[in-house]
């Protein structure tokens, strides 16, 4: 059997020894446990992205993977922790809508409120329970000497989170900037099943929808399905974030062309 | 028998390809070796900053974890290089004040100054001794292949190091401000065991001490105790150092409240 | 046997899970493989940064090694992805100048143009060759289920590849400014051998041909044989790069000392 694999995504930066103490502790509990770093960079408290992440990145793990996901405006308040299994892999962290966009689309979830005092675990601190907290009860499911459905008590995935079932809609607004300017948006590349839509529009620019990069000119600007799926907007050999002057919140939506 | 753990603290920052280049050298000597990357932001030569982290992460770590820590403003020249058996982990590095906080507190120490060429080592560089000196030992120890009172002549820790005897005071200073903001200092926890301080006065300023975040509301200044037991001054869900506009090095107390 | 080492060079950056992402999808296919990241910050598409890293880091990792560069200023069109086997490790990336510098001093070299469609690969996106690619084929070359002549057709290096055959010349420019501030050019060392040299010229600074930082006063411009084994210009102390206003691509030259 391979070795226990636990994604890490937070808001922790990694200037400072944040994550690498929650490693140690983890490994200190399970020292064959692996892992991978998605993100530390999500904006401190920046549930929104951190949840986009998520759901995004999850498809791209194997079956049994941990995602332990510490973005937490609430640490130290009695907010919720929660362990779910969802689809065919589990989930630790703060109940603080990180999971709301991987419950909306789920096929399967079990969501469990965590008790820390039935674990036997003593909080050290009151202000990083990702070293306290979460990262144990990861690291003890990666052992497999805690279940999820033994950490705590059940609570239903629906009354948990705020899923709303609204039906995906073919607007939606940039969800982050990503390291070579291109402007990534929440509309799923399924609106494009339809073959109804050939444009993007953004400001008061349409913007055509292409295949890749090199469908434009450099300098050009253009829309395409971006690797985790959304509807993007780059411009080829260029930062489209700096030449629209524009970032995050920025509304986006497909079009027909104009007759 | 669990594959051997080496935490790793440096000034190198991520950008350049030292860090993997360090850990490719170590590989070949150990190919099970585990890294765990605290920190490669330590500012360029802050042996100051440095140490006090390792100081404060070491305990989070396993038994047996070895600590390389490379902050070396004196490399190249005849400063020594060592190697300490500090309570139960191995710490690795040049001799330049990262290990004083450690060994001030601990409660056994030894203390070793490479020879490299006894060990066989050829210096490659006389800029790179994390690559060329360090790492390798660092893997030798990890495989077992060389023992700490093995690398060269032992020394005094006492003499070795700076170390002060002067008990803790309920004074110090900001050591750094972290990635959220907070302002943490030297000042350890067991100050509040008396139950005499109340407050905290950084500048002109009384700031109260709580548990946690949330026992303020949103904006407002507190001090509590940092997840590293040191007293750090927060602001909830904001940013306390632009806030207050001050950084390192600034003066922090505690005070008993005022009648 | 110890697992297989995956070292990994790209212009991702750290804080989108992009590099996390890939390696979750290597790990899907190779369980046990284990990576080291040399840099992910290497500037979007700058092919001859990437290049210079290759060259210089590769030395320093064990045989067997499969070093996973992806800078790839061509993604989404026709450009080639190669494997190449040079000397006793692996490289997998596209074939956009990354390896010129390797193969024009590689002792030998075969260069495999990939194919996707016979290995089974279905490109999910045409902006992420990295996950959809390059990593795939990464990682069956470390589960030892492909070998680097069985992903497609073999083309001759020198045909591959713009090698130059001049000899290295004892002029050049910075390729890249560290993280400390140091000038590190592409001159090779080798031309200290002649014993010639005693000086650099860089704008019209004449600076000493020195050991190691020590060898000047604090503050003291020097230029030393980097730990890449190229010539660098530092400031004891300092970073050059602010103190003399330049940075990349400013000329270097080798000098006798003036009579």
């Amino acid at each position: 059997m391979s070795a226990p694999l636990v994604t890490l995504l937070t808001d922790f930066g990694t200037e400072d020894p944040y994550v690498g103490v929650m490693k140690g502790v983890m490994l200190a509990r399970c020292p064959e446990l692996r892992f991978v770093d998605l993100s530390h960079s999500i904006p401190p408290q920046d549930v929104e992205l951190g949840g986009f992440w998520l759901e995004r990145c999850r498809h791209w793990f194997p079956p049994g993977t941990i995602h332990l996901a510490v973005v937490d405006p609430g640490v130290g308040t009695q907010r919720s922790a929660v362990v779910a299994r969802i689809d065919n892999q589990i989930f630790v962290g703060p109940h603080a809508g990180l999971l709301d966009r991987t419950l909306r689309v789920a096929t399967s979830a079990e969501l469990y409120v965590l008790q820390p005092e039935p674990l036997g675990l003593v909080l050290h601190s009151s202000t990083f329970h990702g070293r306290d907290l979460f990262g144990p009860v990861a690291a003890e499911l990666a052992a497999g000497r805690l279940l999820p459905h033994q950490v705590g008590v059940p609570c239903q995935p629906s009354r948990a989170c705020n899923i709303s079932v609204a039906p995906p809609t073919p607007e939606g607004s940039v969800v982050f900037v990503d390291h070579f300017g291109n402007l990534v948006s929440d509309i799923d590349r399924t609106h494009l099943n339809s073959g109804h839509y050939h444009e993007v529009s953004l400001l008061d620019r349409c913007i055509p929808l292409c295949h890749t990069y090199a469908d434009v000119a450099p300098g050009q600007l253009l829309a395409l399905v971006s690797s985790f799926d959304t509807i993007e907007v780059a411009q080829r050999n260029g930062h489209a974030a700096h030449t629209l002057g524009v970032g995050r919140g920025t509304a986006i939506r497909l079009r027909t062309a104009n007759p």
